[in-house]
């Protein structure tokens, strides 16, 4: 049992281990860039995520107005210091694989690529009025930081929790897609293109702005009778939004009453007098007090 | 047990069977429309969500100005194409079934029967002036995606949650009611008719508007006791609202531990006197003292 | 336990009965007015329910300027005469009760006053500079509905969950409170009087649309720094805001179990094995088969 | 068990019991200033609590424009009449412990600084250019009210509960803030400068707005696409948001559930080899198969 979570662990914990470690300096590359094992690796781990929060602050700062109009090359020049530094890491991590197609072609081998590909492109495609694409392209730089997750393992179990109740959480959000398409519709018939809700799509967009209790205020009925519907939907929406709450607290409840009554779950019944439910550590039977079969052939 | 279920998850996924199932070449149709056992059963209610969707996007886009003025002919046609084939279907499921009557009088009946009449109308009642009497009539045929709701089995289990905690919603819908009317009021004395709060109907639209915590914004308290007042609500509002997620929350929860306690609850009667739901663990019957049979062949 | 039930049940439905029920005339009149076990008192119950709540439904449509305008005489004829009835009621109740001050001075009686004072003080205050005082007296005309929660038995369960969970909330409200001034402080002093936070009780008011997640947008950050903090204070109040939630679905989920486990409860212990937690119904032991002693002395 | 929670508690009340009490007239001092167990020692703290909110209802009245142009004496005068009572206040704490410095380096004692410093710093940085950030120093006299969480001992218990899923919360709010960044990100470029999305740091604090549902109105996308997205995102809000909920209240729970449990879990210590926390039912050790002492003197 210890030994397989132990096998598992550095698993999750490197998920880059299926494209394989070659031999020799590759397989010492390998080593420093996908694990963090060593001490080496731990700081390659630690100086990357500083690099990428950093090229995500120069992105971010690059679109404030004031900032770019003051500081246009220094933001040119960090933005090209990141990207190549981040090419570097890439054909890094391409050469010491042994499958590099393995690798390119996963999640993590794409968004590697997409957050460098941006500013390439901007070189290739120059003119005023490719610039609007060239942001569209740079906003992918962002996706650099789905790399932190890697190095996080408490995702993995918040994730869990919510894969957990995804299908339910599905099965909610049709319900509430269908009220928010009969509502929205009712509300454009009612209250009209005069008033704001000037086409389904439209009126759709404010019932789910009015029942997730957002409320911006953009459209607001104005008629009596769509007050009245607004209102009736706002409730119905707070009693229909406590459902996902619902959700993910009953399946986070289990999941902590699991773990903690989790060993005693085990069919451990006495030979002697048949009671079961004893608990993991236990070693005698609490109603006659004959010894307990061993837990998975451990002694 | 297991037969048990079998025979009575069909008849869940197929209510219409109540109707009557005819038999030759009516009985077949009935199992191509009413029934999903057969590769045709499937395929025909595949092709009914896809036109019931398709139906419903092309109502969503004609409400569109732009699409209206460019599409119009297209729009009109797709309509009525529309129209036309839910009608076969709407007679194809009267022909089929042994009580048409009792059909057309149930929901789904009524449902199917709306959502194809607006189109209709439409002819019937000519003229500028009835316009927008057909819009709201055109409205319902959005609840032909009721239907979809047949499809899915998992529907029933959130709706049966919601069921069980329905007279609690109630009792807590009818006091949000109350301070609603009561706050409301006294926000319109308060800030009055001159910023806003023009009737109490008025004042109470705000009231739900800050209590659900949507706050569009379009009418806010004025004056300094109002805004007293106003903070005072939403807190409030916080803490009421706590209640549906803490009904539901713990609907969910135990219905959760309930299905996980399940297996306890196996059929273990005494063979002597035939009482049931004894506990795992017991060994001697609590009705009458005899022996248990005991549980997964130990012993 | 059952007589005990019995006993208690019908003094929560009529807490009346501690006003004392007089003999002859007086007692029938009581038995009408304060009681709904007979079919008289019951209709009267629900005469009264209706009474007020159209009483209610008069005072909100006199609040709206076009009804108002129209209906003039009908409104004021309609109030004069809910007025009078109520009047009536509340004489009745004094009459018919052993201790007719402890009734005036109970919450019901004095709400009960309250209802019906408005219209007259309305008759001896007359002039338009005193419009403003009336309305606001009328408004407790709304207090009616209090006396609604008489009728329905299940306020008291959500009541206690509430008043359960008391202490917790006003130490949680008091937490809110307190960030709610530092934080509405710190904005005020950010932000300043030019962008709306004109003073420290704006700027709370502003900190409490903000946490509990309204947001009007009356007033809104307009600085960087500004718009970090509020934002800041978003999640924070998200978080802050999930413990009254917490705090009632606990109590619930707690209550709910003990209602279903309650009975187990009970200190069964077999008088042959000494095992314990025997389930209420049981009478022989599951572990040992032997005769359990009976539940408080039935038999 | 008994005596070591008692020994506990009061330390938990008093925890200036570490600074140190000295003897003599200064020992006194400290009885009457740091412990509230005699009578005059509680008159002290109701009577420093009622002084320390009577100061912020000054600070607080003082901002708001109108009592301030009437009132600047008065204001003024109250301002440093509880500045000085403060100061009188910090410097007798300072005498009466033993180890004035560990006092002074204490949260409270920095806090207790800080809540009278604004005032004198006025003093000595006059002019007109200086009273910004004489302002901003005053806003630090707000924090005299944390005082106030020592005297209420429910407080912890909260914090207790929020303390002990701060990692999960840390997690949640990372995830949380990817979210806003990529999806701030996006609606930059949908929308772009000219519709209020000036830059990404701008439409990050739209996008905390809208995914804690505030929804001020200030910013709000005007595309159809922009539309989409931000309903996709006040729905994923919505769920994601519904996590710290969940982690609270099963935190909750899970405490309610051990306080209540907790009696099962008293010592039930074999008395052949020692070990302890067995089950309530159990008859024999489950570490050395020796028959335990009876429960509560059954037997």
């Amino acid at each position: 049992m210890k030994a397989r979570t132990a096998d598992r662990a550095p698993d999750a914990a490197r998920p880059a281990a299926r494209y394989g470690r070659p031999d020799g300096w590759r397989g010492a590359l390998y080593d420093l860039i996908f694990l963090s094992d060593s001490a080496a690796g731990r700081r390659f781990d630690i100086a990357l995520v500083g690099a990428i929060l950093l090229s995500i602050l120069v992105v971010v700062l690059d679109s404030v107005p004031m900032v770019r109009a003051r500081h246009t090359d220094l933001m040119h020049m960090l933005e090209w210091g990141f990207t190549l530094l981040f090419t570097a890491e890439y054909v890094a991590r391409l050469v010491c694989v042994r499958q590099p197609l393995r690798y390119a072609t996963s999640f993590f081998g794409i968004v590697d690529l997409l957050s460098v590909l941006p500013t390439y492109v901007s070189l290739l495609v120059p003119g005023s009025e490719a610039l609007l694409d060239i942001r569209i392209l740079r906003l992918l730089r962002v996706f650099r930081i789905f790399k932190l997750t890697l190095y996080i393992e408490e995702y993995t179990r918040l994730g869990e929790a919510l894969a957990a109740s995804r299908r339910k959480i599905m099965v909610f959000l049709s319900v509430v897609l269908m009220a928010v398409l009969i509502l929205g519709t009712v509300m454009y018939v009612v209250e009209g293109p005069a008033r704001g809700f000037t086409s389904i799509p439209t009126a759709m967009y404010w019932a789910v702005v009015t029942m997730t209790t957002v409320g911006y205020g953009d459209i607001t009925p104005q008629t009596t009778l769509g007050k009245a519907i607004a209102s009736f939907m706002m409730l119905l929406g707070w009693g229909i939004l406590a459902v996902p709450t619902g959700i993910v607290t009953a399946e986070m409840s289990a999941r902590r009453n699991d773990r903690r009554r989790g060993p005693a779950r085990l069919p451990r019944n006495c030979s002697a007098c048949g009671s079961g439910g004893h608990e993991g550590r236990a070693r005698f039977c609490r109603d006659c007090g004959a010894e307990l079969p061993a837990v998975m052939g451990k002694h």
